[in-house]
């Protein structure tokens, strides 16, 4: 019993990770966190469990087009915005975003670590938006691109 | 703030779900919780919460050939079986079984209920083998066929 | 024997089939046929039987990023632009363009209809770009929004 | 004009193709021709080009459960049988076998060759029927696994 194994990941490696992260378009993200999914082999599902610091935000409000994705509080206190709304949420709330249909962003707002679980599907060719900054993000494979939601056109309206 | 939202749901309504599965190949097996991916209609990626009583199991031990799984403990002990091998598992402890490569069970060891997430992929067509019952399930959208291993031959050697 | 089936469309049915297309942003564009995948049930692969008449052309030059696309010519003679060069077809000759891989378009350059299957992979999602246009197509579902490659930029570069 | 071009095979390289196959479970099947998606490095949809000479038959009478088929006939005649019904097929005729609705087989019973264009998805994961020898087929990737129709039971009623 109690041998290290591939597929399994202690506590205490996790929560001492010292993986950082944060979004280039907010200078208010900071995230430390794993990619327990990455750790064990996974490649179809993903899963990361993430610490935000007190004051601190996750990434940026977005929306996904193809990709499934959720949030589940493990400890702290903090204020997620789903589709223009704020909602209190604390230790045992669950959030789930479905592909296309909740735009979403958590922001640490107690005095304690926001410690969480997110994950979700993960598609080579991903759509986002971001509605505040105005942008739309085509993600192909490593890729990235950007263009501005107010230039993207009709199909028939645009003559080119 | 803190109006009911679709996507959002709260620790105690989960703690409180009285949904119940067994896996009926397992008379140990017993299961209490709640889907959330498909509360929250999240279609491309699962997660659950689950509650296993003291001494009694989960699932029965077995292998999916196409879906990912993973286990995240949030309370209690348990023991956790992995290709053949027991390990003493509790809170925070994570295990990933990427598709094809770690068959798996677990079962509550402890004297409090064992809670955990679990989730991963969920595919229309999936293949799973119980190797210590000698079977393999295949599963086509709802529908679920069962063979034995031992029926299962090499292309070139059977000729029908 | 020959009774009617669904899954069965004889010759002169679909010779005689009277669907037309035209891609909006090419005036000289003129399409004739018949989708014989749609019209058979298929959902995972794409085949039509189209005509195109002498000096008109199939749509306008374009580049799949993730749907596979094939043509292969049944009566008639052609000229194929692929990566911008050309090239005389005529009955039995094939070509696959890889998503992501072969920029292409299709001319009668013939004086006989030029009839030819066309067929691929369908996404849900698909971006597709018209080089000599200076546009970008993104498709989800039936919505298509189309935007100058000129205004797409690089995430790092971009700071909105 | 008329380079040699990666994505582009001409009519002659197809008919010249000497790459033959049969089906182990059919002594009568024979198929020559040419795998024209792999050759333009399509890796989405399958296409080739066969050609089964007279009295001669594809492979045999069987039913994907997940890959959509298809086949266009471009010259000489044969007798397709298609959810045990038989139809006399020639060029130009179309037939689409939609996944887990059509069990298919064709044979040559005219006295040339056959030739014909045949495709569809590709799955890495794969089962397919062949009821007329009572076996199952499943596939992962390259690895086949062979079980009679007989020896599979259902979920509810096998308690092993």
């Amino acid at each position: 019993m109690n041998q290290t194994c591939p597929f399994l990941i202690r506590a205490e490696q996790i929560e001492a990770s010292d993986d950082s992260a944060s979004h280039p378009w907010n200078p208010n993200s900071a995230m430390r966190g794993m990619h327990l999914s990455k750790q064990t082999g996974l490649t179809d599902t993903g899963i990361s469990w993430v610490e935000v610091p007190p004051g601190k935000e996750s990434c940026v409000y977005h929306l996904h087009y193809r990709e499934d994705e959720w949030i589940y509080i493990l400890s702290g206190s903090g204020t997620a915005e789903i589709n223009d709304r704020e909602y209190a949420v604390g230790p045992g709330d669950f959030m789930g975003f479905p592909a296309g249909k909740a735009a979403h962003h958590l922001r640490n707002t107690g005095s304690e670590p926001l410690r969480y679980l997110m994950g979700g599907s993960s598609k080579r060719f991903e759509l986002a938006d971001f509605p505040r900054l105005g942008r739309r993000v085509i993600r192909q494979d490593g890729e990235i691109g950007v263009v501005k939601l107010s230039d993207i056109s009709d199909f028939e309206a645009d003559s080119p």
